[in-house]
């Protein structure tokens, strides 16, 4: 089986190419019956236009691409599905490009995108960017673009977040109340906007109270699951050791729990513990786990309606500043009882 | 700034076009010097090839298609780590498109895939697809296919599956050791053959134990999780109740830890769990779960460098019906103690 052309077409059915043509783009010039007749045939031969040719034609491949750090975090499945929800209503296909948390994996995705393969980029930057040459290329390019949850703090584009700052305060605040004295918060990146502004709410909750916020953030660094949990064991067995911990990305909390169960660190009473995390399984944990649990889907549903906005040309709506919050709420569990 | 094109290079440095594009391919018909000077350009301006244009050229686009249900189970998200990391190091990007469990969207993605935009398709089917056509299209269409984990049975294409009959006895035979005399197995579809080969393995146990088999594998029907809690719950409370169940699915084993959780279920006193299942809080959950562990990252890497080899013709080393069996692992652990 050879691939059907729109020239298969109009030899079967006796008719010209541009004929052909025209009635599958529905023209008024075409009438009603060579309509049916062109579709009936591209339906029964299952014909599927070259997006390759037609994109060289009128520049769109309805394709958003969607740019991730990775999808084993919980947060970005639920995103995933509010874009995709989006895309299936307004027509467009999504591809998905992981960046595995590598700068140079995030530049070379996005050049991809910029060769007239994708009409528009959703990014969720990874936590080593610190540059944001790509982003003004691909702008530069003409393909709109809009960061969700991880944006790149400085580089006007719209950008679809929560509200980082005060879910920071609030991790603070629950902790001190429930009697600690000396909680950290662990953050994976210093150039991540999400880690700076949870750390900074975190830090300015406790210097309000009277609390030492000198060394109370620390960098766990790296990505490798051994190298994360002997970090967290050195700082768990310190002296004098912190009562409570935040976790600013739900594998930190996942480690933390693994390196307490096998040093015998007891959750609550030794150590309290929350997450930023969306994860399904926080209320079935030994014990369940207090998070502050962000609205994922309509943080990918929001952000996918700008980026179709922004393609389609509804510019108007939408500033380049743009910055819609969603707010994330704190779910009381076991972990800080 | 406007697309960086060969014709931009080529009136930059005073040279003809067919010069450039034969520099930028490394063709021997150009000088060291003059491929030099066009690299050099080429790097400065950020020039990248059209790939629509290219594709038109030489069909080959350097991209792979990953296909796959969703990403919110573990077993996914760890297989795309190693598709990702064979596609590096030969050079190709990945695509990923979500079914969402649904027939009608694995099709239109697979149409989607066909018009040229890949090079190669991988893909573990959904729990609804039950019919074969859009895979033969696509072979038809000169586009190379590998199922990976769930694979479309009696289709004949290369392949990389667990030994799922197996697992499914060892399961049986782990329950009943553990001294449940009325075991179920709990699967999410009577399409899927990853279901069907663990059921057969399953029952085919059972009955060799002289233990009733006849109703001993249940359908858990759609992916709405109010719904599966539902059903969950019926089967768990009827009389006689089950002592032991094998989720087939991550979630279905998720889903019965929150069940047990409201209806006072004490897991494993009243009732034993084991879940095929990557998931990383498998230890941690209150029980710990036990899992039959797939090497997922193994899956996805084999059946990412069958299907770069087919692209690159050395279909001599893959005949159609190869099939690659890879040995899951049971995890005995609290919840079946």
């Amino acid at each position: 089986m050879s691939r059907v052309t729109i020239k298969t077409l109009a030899q079967q059915l006796g008719l010209s190419i541009a004929t052909v043509s025209k009635a599958l783009k529905d023209s008024y010039e075409i009438s009603a019956v060579t309509k049916k007749k062109v579709l009936d045939l591209a339906a029964d031969l299952n014909y599927t236009p070259n997006p390759y040719a037609s994109s060289l034609r009128k520049q769109s491949s309805k394709t958003i691409a969607v740019i991730l750090p990775e999808v084993a975090d919980n947060f970005f499945s639920l995103a995933i599905n509010g874009i995709q929800e989006v895309a299936s209503s307004r027509n467009y296909h999504v591809l998905i490009y992981l960046s595995h948390e590598k700068t140079a994996i995030e530049k070379e995705v996005v050049k991809h995108c910029m060769s007239g393969r994708v009409d528009g980029v959703l990014i969720s930057v990874s936590n080593e960017t610190c540059d944001s040459t790509h982003f003004s290329m691909l702008e530069a390019g003409k393909i709109p673009l809009v960061f969700f949850d991880r944006d790149f703090e400085g580089y006007a584009a719209p950008k679809v977040v929560t509200n980082d700052y005060e879910c920071g305060r609030l991790a603070a605040r629950h902790l001190i109340q429930r009697g600690c004295i000396r909680p950290l918060l662990l953050s994976s990146s210093t150039a991540l906007s999400i880690c700076n502004k949870r750390a900074a709410g975190f830090t300015d909750f406790l210097k309000e109270k009277k609390l030492p916020s000198d060394d109370a953030v620390r960098l766990i660094k790296g990505n490798d699951s051994r190298s994360i949990m002997r970090q967290l064991k050195r700082i768990l067995q310190s002296t004098p050791s912190p009562d409570g911990i935040v976790a600013t990305v739900e594998r930190l909390a996942i480690h933390a729990y693994s390196v307490c169960k096998t040093e015998k660190i007891l959750i609550p009473r030794d150590l309290k513990i929350i997450a930023f995390s969306t994860l399904e399984t926080a209320p079935l944990l030994s014990p369940s786990l207090t998070t502050i649990t962000q609205p994922a889907f309509e943080i990918g549903k929001n952000a996918a309606e700008l980026l179709v906005n922004l393609i389609e040309k509804n510019r108007g709506a939408v500033p380049r500043d743009y910055m819609m919050t969603l707010a994330s709420g704190l779910i009381k569990r076991e972990a800080t009882l």
